[in-house]
């Protein structure tokens, strides 16, 4: 059904491929010899995920003459912090891994922070694989090498910068998500038209419903935003600059996930920053910037394929907008005090605005969120 | 009485200086105010360096216009862990030091290789700056970009490689140490001779009375290591080949400190390298690789300035040969089972032996350490 797609990610000696398509599981065994000749791996999984998928990518390494080890660890955020980083490095030191060998991070964006971060240490750096099997590690996490685990300061300021030597986008896996965490991943491909490609945007807008269902459209969506990222993140590896644009809608829904205290009930990521999406776009027509109109097209899209594209649409309580704007201030991205921002003038047409004045956000907070 | 010294570390964009002389602490904060811009920075330290050193090093950046925080962990190995890890980490965080800020590390080889590891993933890397306060740390730990932490399953087997930008090594803190740990540092200081300097170890046997007493021989001394050191880190900076001479005397050594139980009241690193060092040029005798008398002159020198120069000397009983070669057989220098050595053709002419028989080793240490 789907094709297979592969998009080069150009970092210098650090490059590597991301393959896209139907079936990669059951080639993963090959594919992973052929391409870096390891002869052992270790699996880290989440307990979901291995109870659907894990024997089928241990039998494809077998067949191709890898011998694998499981570390499991539970599903969800609270993985994503020192303790389990400390279980999961132990565990691949344990299976006596050598540099050589391969860490596998097999899941969603937690297993795929949390294992690449554990690769990027032990051995003081083994070699490294993303299978991501959400839509949403797919299309983002999986992709540019950030890796990192929560702290009680923060999400992902414990980290490193550590590339894989290969992603396997399997397309198939996709089908056993939620609905709801389908769109979540969603809200990152829509993100990619939103900063600088308004034909993928306009294109979604056409073809969302093949994405959601399986076809051809779904591979496309896929390779053209581990393209869009790649490219990005071949301009800027470190985040000093550019990097920072696949932050749109993120500052506001940092700030929403904060508020919602990340439970997932409520909001999940995508969902947050479907929201923060359509903020940014109506706070830039607030700031004179772009048309009503793209705002309303942004929000017109998200709502129809079902995400949430407001702070009303989240359910339960939420604190004040002068609470929110606290949140937003403390969020990593600040530099030196000067708050800074991912704008727009228009579908596509994204850039990094500093010196926004938090009074003008405040304001424009107080009127979404009124008390 | 010393004169400064400037060392350069060339590795690309990773590059920094080495300065070592004396009263550098008193200069701390101007150098690292000119050289890296930094407005705020942490300073990692053990509680013993602290009560002799910490006021005038705070003092010194004040002067320099930069703000501290110190963060004190407690002496010895023991803090060399992920508890302590993630103590120092969100000591970091809490601070609010953004990525541009500097962390440094003001402390012997622990505190080098933990603040280092903190400062490569907190916010996925910060500013890191070395000021080593023992010979070990000024002539070997600090140099090089090697950070980590110890786990059960071996020491330095989490971390790393994280350059800083600057190092200071002041001297003349130097004369703080006892006895025992400056001749400890001083063993790591003659390896550069053994390695590939046979000059330069010429030059100690008739020098190492000024390097002890603090004379200009003792910043020459520790200018030349760093350069030996700087040199082969810059042929190899993640010790895929060359930087293993590094490691000349350091795989008898780790036994022998896993066989004392890392008690640093019988054995401390640098008399574990001693001893390993006597032994592997007494190994490549036996392997008709270097002759009696380089290996008897190694044995002198080392036991002229007091260290330890056989196994007979550590005191307190000792596992026997058997159990010396199953800890050689799990260091982490093993690749793919086989057995890789640094052996010698004689002094200054050490070379990386692969493939040394197990069966060879075993039979030495039966000789060296009888029943």
């Amino acid at each position: 059904m789907s094709e297979q797609t592969t998009v080069p990610v150009k970092l210098g000696d650090r490059s590597y491929d991301i393959l896209i398509g139907a079936g990669l599981i059951e080639r993963a065994g090959q594919e992973i010899a052929g391409r870096t000749g390891a002869g052992r791996v270790a699996i880290v999984t989440d307990e979901n995920v291995a109870a659907l998928h894990l024997q089928r990518l241990a039998d494809s390494l077998k067949a191709g003459g890898i011998e694998s080890t499981p570390v499991l660890v539970a599903p969800g955020e609270k993985s994503k912090g020192f303790a389990t980083l400390e279980t999961v490095t132990n565990a691949i030191l344990a299976a006596r891994l050598e540099r050589g060998d391969i860490v596998i991070a097999f899941g969603g964006g937690v297993i795929g922070d949390l294992a690449g971060f554990a690769a990027s240490i032990a051995r003081r750096g083994m070699g490294f694989v993303q299978i991501p099997t959400s839509l949403l590690a797919q299309v983002d996490s999986s992709v540019g090498g950030k890796t990192g685990i929560n702290t009680a300061h923060g999400k992902n300021l414990v980290g490193a910068f550590y590339q894989p030597q290969l992603v396997l986008a399997d397309t198939d896996v996709l089908d056993t998500l939620s609905p709801r965490e389908f769109r979540a991943g969603y809200a990152e491909v829509a993100k990619y038209g939103l900063i600088d490609r308004p034909d993928f945007f306009a294109w979604l807008e056409t073809n969302w419903q093949g994405i959601f269902t399986g076809g051809p459209e779904r591979t496309r969506a896929i390779a053209v935003s581990c393209q869009s990222k790649a490219d990005v993140v071949a301009r800027d590896e470190r985040e000093t600059g550019d990097r920072a644009l696949l932050n749109l809608g993120h500052t506001f829904g940092h700030a929403l996930e904060t508020a919602t205290h990340y439970d997932s009930a409520r909001l999940v990521h995508g969902e947050g920053v479907a929201i923060g999406m359509v903020l940014a776009h109506q706070f830039s027509v607030r700031m004179n910037l772009a048309s009503a109109d793209d705002a309303a097209r942004v929000e017109a899209h998200l709502r129809q394929v079902g995400l949430p594209v407001s702070i009303g649409d989240i359910p339960g309580a939420l604190p004040p907008a002068e609470a929110l704007m606290e949140y937003i201030a403390q969020d990593k991205k600040v530099t030196r005090g000067a708050l800074t921002f991912i704008l727009t003038r228009g579908i596509g047409r994204s850039f990094i605005a500093r010196d926004v004045p938090p009074s003008a956000v405040l304001s424009f907070l107080q009127e979404k969120h009124p008390k």
